[in-house]
Formats: structure tokens, sequence, C-alpha cells
């Protein structure tokens, strides 16, 4: 089979065996916003040739399967296992491919949340956990927090940390500030400065600005300072979040992706004093593959 | 007298009379930030030939006392009441201006806050007040919010609500959303959602986005949306600040600022059930007068 984690500016596809084991991998700057003009098809052949045979069956998850992708794969609601989620595959006509639905969840107030091609990751990582409930973490441009257990993936919740980041240390006047370098120490400051009892996030960033206008905060520290901010206010968040959600005991997430993402991550928990497991390295091509089994598209 | 309100884009300069009262007044784009190698006595001329006798006496506040303004004017610490200010001033040499020293607070972690020009508008405002403690708000790029009282200002903090507004609309994903137009309704939707109790700023700002793909708010709502989340995470954080400040009675911000800026943090704080009153307009020139009378620069 066939696996692609399509997202909005890069593609990785993986070759997997009759077992499910990764044979072949490929990446290219092939993400959804990159191809023009609806050339999907063309962007698959240049994928994935050579990597499997063309006979294959293919799946796909992630951004292709959104508004701006190749073919629109709606939304299945929350709480989706593994069998309501094999069951909404979109085909895409006079292809192979099939495409993962994304997820949405309500909060309490009736609000939606909305993930894309994360819900194969949390699937991909259940698929090696017991069926107790867990707690799955996803880094990135916008960061999910997932509850899952036996029936799948019961709720989640978005926080923007990776894309704030990326605008205030570009365009803010707290990213001026800033020099290369990086600083844990810093890092630790604003996650524990997000931590505290009366964070406020709009805040407590002008504090990036006023720690290095009074000496005590080095322009080398300013990024990592932000990142522990952001972070910080999104476990803060997060943890309130579980705690409603009744998620209180025995606490361990799974934290999933890049490796330097997941070691800042599992540092800023720490301070939270909550020890996080690193997730399976290919979380996507395992989901991919069992929800494929799933709805029948390949055979062990 | 001269007053000038010297900020990092524009300069505005009034000329009092011998009882306060402004008789003239101009504005420039000669902002600290636009003024090149030095040359801030052109642009001191520029902008007063004209509006007053050069043998009068002058005084700035705001960015032209920063490190990247004309002669630095140190930060006093807070308390700070108009004879600390006045004792503080910074005279330029080879000139007859003298320039207000901005502000700097510490929280109860020690960690730093500041203002430098805000001060001035909050004397500007406490001249019209009676000596009770009053709570000031003053809107901006970096709004501010000060506890000010008989022995001047207490305190303060500041809030980055109109720089995170614009470059979330500017550069997010957020922004891209968004349409022309404006919708009242998007504004108290999005200060509602940042007032309730489990209120979570990076993930509610998401919601701007999922709201638009669920089809439940309009391209045209989501620059009014995201600014009410903005500033209804302003509203909850600053009351929250306040209540440990030991402001809790009879709260009745007086908010100082543009009119329309005025009237949207007014309609704001009335869904937290909050009455404001809108403050003088020409708090800055009011506060230059009181200080350079104090000074001994001026006599009525």
């Amino acid at each position: 089979m066939i696996a692609i984690d399509w997202g909005t500016t890069s593609a990785r596809a993986y070759a997997l065996d009759h077992g499910g084991a990764i044979v072949a991998e490929r990446s290219a700057p092939l993400g959804v916003q990159r191809i023009t003009d609806g050339r999907f098809a063309d962007a698959l052949t240049s994928l994935c040739t050579g990597i499997g045979s063309e006979s294959l069956p293919m799946i796909a998850c992630g951004m292709i399967g959104s508004r701006q992708g190749w073919v629109e794969a709606p939304y299945r609601h929350c709480p989706a296992d593994f069998s309501a989620i094999a069951m909404s595959l979109t085909r895409v006509q006079g292809t192979r491919l099939a495409i993962v639905p994304g997820l949405m969840c309500r909060d309490v107030d009736g609000v939606p949340d909305v993930m894309r091609g994360e819900e194969t990751q949390v699937l991909g990582i259940l698929s090696e956990q017991r069926a107790e409930r867990s707690v799955i973490v996803l880094p990135g441009t916008h960061s999910k927090w997932a509850i899952a257990g036996a029936s799948g993936i019961e709720r989640f919740s978005t926080f923007m940390t990776g894309e704030l980041y990326a605008i205030l240390r570009q365009q803010s006047i707290l990213g001026r500030l800033a020099a290369e370098g990086s600083d844990d120490a810093a890092l630790d400051q604003g996650v524990r400065r997000s931590l505290r009892r009366s964070a406020a996030l709009s805040h407590d960033l002008f504090s990036a600005r006023t720690l290095v206008l009074a000496g005590e905060l080095a322009a080398q520290g300013v990024s990592d300072y932000l990142s522990g901010l952001l972070l910080g206010a999104e476990i803060a968040s997060a943890l309130r979040w579980l705690e409603r959600s009744g998620v209180k005991d025995k606490l361990e997430p799974i934290v999933v992706g890049e490796a330097s993402l997941v070691a800042r991550y599992r540092r800023a928990l720490a301070l939270a004093e909550i020890d996080a497991m690193p997730g399976p390295v290919k979380a996507a091509a395992i989901g991919m593959w069992r929800i494929a089994k799933q709805a029948g598209m390949v055979r062990e």
C-alpha cells in the first residue's frame, strides 16, 4: 500500500509491505498550497513513481482533503473510532486514492474545532496503546491535544502556538528585540510565567520587551522566552480543558512530532510536573495502515 | 507654553495660553521612527514654527524620551505623583525643551512593565477628577490600564491588544479568511467568548477559522470577531489584575483615546457589566500643562 501524509506545504509518501512495515519513503515540497491549477494528479505521480507498484491501493490524509485540496473529504463528527473513519473515506475518481476525513468536535458552548491529518496520527498511536483513555499532544503550527480511548477520538482542542510564535517573532515589536540564539533558561522562565495562576497572555507577552529594557533578559533569550510563554499558555489552558473533560489522574500525555519539538514540549510539561512520553515517529503511516485495513483496502 | 505629544510615528504640538487652554495645534508625521540621522532639532522647528513664540517653554512626552528618541528620559518607578514626575524632567541641551519621564512598575513576581506618554495622559485626566482612586484605560497598540489616586499613578498593566490584532489580521491564517466589513454582533460574540471562565486565547483565536469553516461566521465578521476576542481577553485579564490590586467596588473606568476606539471599549466593557466613562480628548496636553506648572516652567 502507498500511504501519503499530504499537508499544506509538503507531502510524504510511504510504501508499506503486507505487514504494514515501511519499506520506502519519499517527501517532496508538493503540499496543497504549492500545487497550481489543480495539478494534483501530476503531483501524485511525481511523488509515488518508483516507490511501489502502480497497482497498489493508495490512501492519503491531511490538507489534501480540505476545501483547498484535491477533493473535499467532509469532516466526521467526534467521537469517531477506526470504523467510523474507515467508513468515511472519500475516493478520488479516476485514481486508486482514498482520502481520510478530518474531524470536527464542538465545545460546551457549541463552538467547533477541527483537525485534518492529526486524527490519523492519533489512530496510529492508539494502535500501539491499550484501550484505556489517553491524552495525545501533537505540537505544530496549530497544536492539537486529543483525548482518545476505546471508542476512538473523543474530543480535541487546538492551540495556535506555532503560528503565534512565528508571527510574533517575525512581525512584532517583540521579534525586533530578538537576536539569534537559544536559551533554555529563558524558555523555562517563559513557561513558568504562563503557568502561574495570574497568567494573562496578551499582557505577559509584553514582558519580553520590558525584561530586555530593564536589562533582565538578553536579546539572545527573547525567542525562547516567547516560545516558552506561548507553550506555557498552551499547557495551562489544555490542563484546564482536560480537567473539565474529566481527565485528571495519571495524566501521561503522549507527544508526537518532530524530535526537537517533542523534547521542547516534554521539557515544558515537566515544569508543570507532568511526565510525557514520546510517541512513535511514523504515527501517520501507522494510522493510515490501520484505517486501510479497517476499510478492507488491504489484508495482512 | 508649547506641549508636544511625540510618539513613534507622529507628533502633535499644542500651544497653550496662560490659563492652560489650547490656542493652536498641529500634527505631523515626525514620530521618532521617522526621523533619520538624529535630526530631532529640525523636526522640532518644523513642528512648532508659527504656532507660538520661540521664547515659550516647551515640554514633550512619549517616545521622544526613549532610547530611540532624542535624549533618553529614564523611567521613574511607580508609584509616581505629579511632583515626582515634574522633578524628573530631562532637559535637552541647547533647546528650551524638557522631556517627561516614562514610568516603570513591577508586578508581584518582580516582572517590569513600562509606559511612555500614557503617564502624562493619566495625569491630564486626574486633574479633572477628585483625589479618589480611579481606573484609567488607554486603548492602543499596547493598551494600558492604570490605577491612579491622590498619590498619582500607583501601578499599571499593558496588554498587546492592538499589535496582536494587527499582526493576526495581516499575517495569520485567520486574517486570510477575513473580508472587509464591520459586524457588531461578531464583535460582541468575540468579547463574550473571551469573557467566559474557560477562555483560553491561543485556543479561542482558532475559532475565527472553525466558525467560518462551519458556515457560522461570515468572512465580513472575522475582523470584528478577532478584535472582540482580543478585547475580551484584555478586559478579563485586567479585571483579575484590578481585583488582585484591591480595586473591586464601583469600578467605573475612564477610557481615553480616539473616539471610535473608546466607543468599542465601552461596548465591550458593557458586556462585562461595567459602565465606563469617556475621558477628556486632549488628556496629554492637559497633563503636560499640569507637569510644567508643578515644575515651575509656567505660571498661571
